[in-house]
């Protein structure tokens, strides 16, 4: 009988955290979503981890994946966009004594990357780089099987490398930056742009009577609207000339895109992939796959309850 | 008395070949620079390397730096926009054969961020990132000492990397890559097309008696005129924005800039710097260095016979 020990991933997304009891081969034994309201999210989510942790029994750490810059020397989250109520020094303590268990606090999107090349789209290679493409666009490098994460661990902020010296502002102070015109958000921003000047789309009607969302406009290029359909090409374009950035840049083996912008499927992955073919090198575009996460949701869960056992094992 | 075997590197930059003559410890002995005529450039090369080796009589092995994609598991020259005669099969044995040494191909880009990691600029960190902005723009990236140069050997082309998507055409196929912009023939384009405009310039004096040069600019700037200032500023906050984006994907330690544009000096560096501090996120910003080069054009020539050095002694 296998006994080794448990983890527990969560990934706080926004208006929800989602968490997963994981084993230590990264297969999930059950999973929990819960909307947070920012004044009560530690006792929320210490519930969520206890609940958890009742049915294993046997936990030994949790994995805390958050949309932001984590210094890991200091477990302090340095920058988040999507949520400035992480940004404080004592969140990391907070975590802990609410939980009761050991804590790593990570990147949402290096956590992901890791849950993809441990047992997702990544397997089978050395080197990947990670595109989480959602409410912001975030990015990270495997290298040898480890993150790779930079000098002080904010590597892979590919959503902030500039597309278009005069474009829109970004959240971060930059201007055209990649995130600006291809998050979820900012699809429907260009998607309402557009349905100002030109009302035929389905995504119309939708706008009438309440606010869509990246989803629906993925759901309706599924239906065939013609509009829908362009913007998430649109959108693709915009991805892959990022994606050939990185290509040219890194020259890596694979590059594993994941995301809620991603649950396009092949709507998005093809126009992705053709836009790099214009773009990159042609030598540094055939040496590389590129492909869809597989893990979907559950990337960042899977992924932050591996990194907080590996870093359980390396105390020990 | 020191004994140890001597180096030569050589750097195929366009209209010449530099070689030179180093020590183990990167210091030059002897260089000479020829121009070289495409017809007889192996004998021209041939013949500057036996010159230099007869002087030393100890030369372990010849690196030979090549502004194009090299193969390293072949040892072939895959592309070169700037010197499409090095695109070919042979070449590696042809080198072989008429300098009688041991010879490495290798991507200038790379030689140069080599030669200033061990004895220049790069120094006394453990990461950086080398740009080498010239005729064309060149990087390269050293991970813990070594060149890490991605799944086939070409990562580092920074200057493909699209700051524009509405850009300019490049050489490589794209529109708006970073050399469309920032590259010295870029610069003398950009500052043609303005003069047509804007005739109040010195350099309108150059443009009428000859064709000017992407010196001339730096050289009129650092006389005072107001119009070269302006376009080596420009060209500063280009280049910016493609250390920014370098700088959030990989928060590197240090950024090393070399190449010919660089001779302008703070006149380029001081714009380049608050570019990056404008479009770059605050902590990777205040995580990286950015600094000039300190071997100017023997860069590669240290660089290449260095690697070259490496790989005869990992050899025997």
């Amino acid at each position: 009988m296998d006994n080794s020990p448990h983890l527990i991933g969560m990934h706080y997304a926004g208006p929800t955290v989602r968490a997963a009891l994981v084993q230590a081969d990264g297969e999930i034994l059950e999973k929990r979503e819960t909307e947070i309201s920012p004044n009560s999210m530690l006792d929320q989510v210490a519930g969520l981890a206890k609940d958890l942790a009742s049915k294993s029994g046997r936990v030994a750490a949790v994995g805390f994946g958050i949309p932001g810059l984590v210094n890991r020397q200091t477990d302090v989250v340095i920058v988040s966009q999507n949520l400035p109520s992480t940004v404080r020094e004592g969140l990391h303590a907070e975590l802990t004594r609410a939980i009761g268990l050991r804590v790593e606090l990570e990147n949402d999107a290096n956590a992901a990357a890791y849950g993809e090349y441990r047992i997702g789209a990544g397997r089978g290679v050395r080197d990947i780089f990670y595109m989480m493409i959602g409410n912001g666009i975030g990015g990270a490098i495997i290298l040898d099987g480890k993150l790779w994460t930079g000098s002080s661990g904010f590597a892979g902020e590919v959503g902030h490398i500039t597309i278009d010296t005069e474009g829109l502002e970004c959240v971060c102070g930059n201007t055209g930056c990649l995130e600006t015109v291809a998050s979820a958000p900012s699809i429907v921003r260009r998607a309402r742009e557009r349905l100002n000047r030109d009302s035929t789309s389905s995504l119309s009607r939708l706008g009438l009577t309440k606010d869509f969302t990246a989803d629906d406009v993925a759901h309706q290029a599924n239906e065939g609207d013609d509009f829908a359909l362009m913007m998430i090409e649109r959108t693709g374009k915009y991805i892959g000339t990022g994606v050939a950035s990185v290509i040219n840049l890194l020259n890596i083996e694979r590059i594993v895109l994941g995301g809620g912008v991603m649950d396009a499927g092949q709507l998005i992955l093809n126009p992705i992939i053709q836009e790099v073919k214009r773009r990159a090198f042609q030598p540094c575009f055939e040496a590389t796959e590129i492909v869809a996460g597989k893990l979907g949701n559950d990337a960042t869960t899977i992924g932050a309850a591996m990194l907080a056992g590996d870093a359980a094992l390396s105390q020990t």
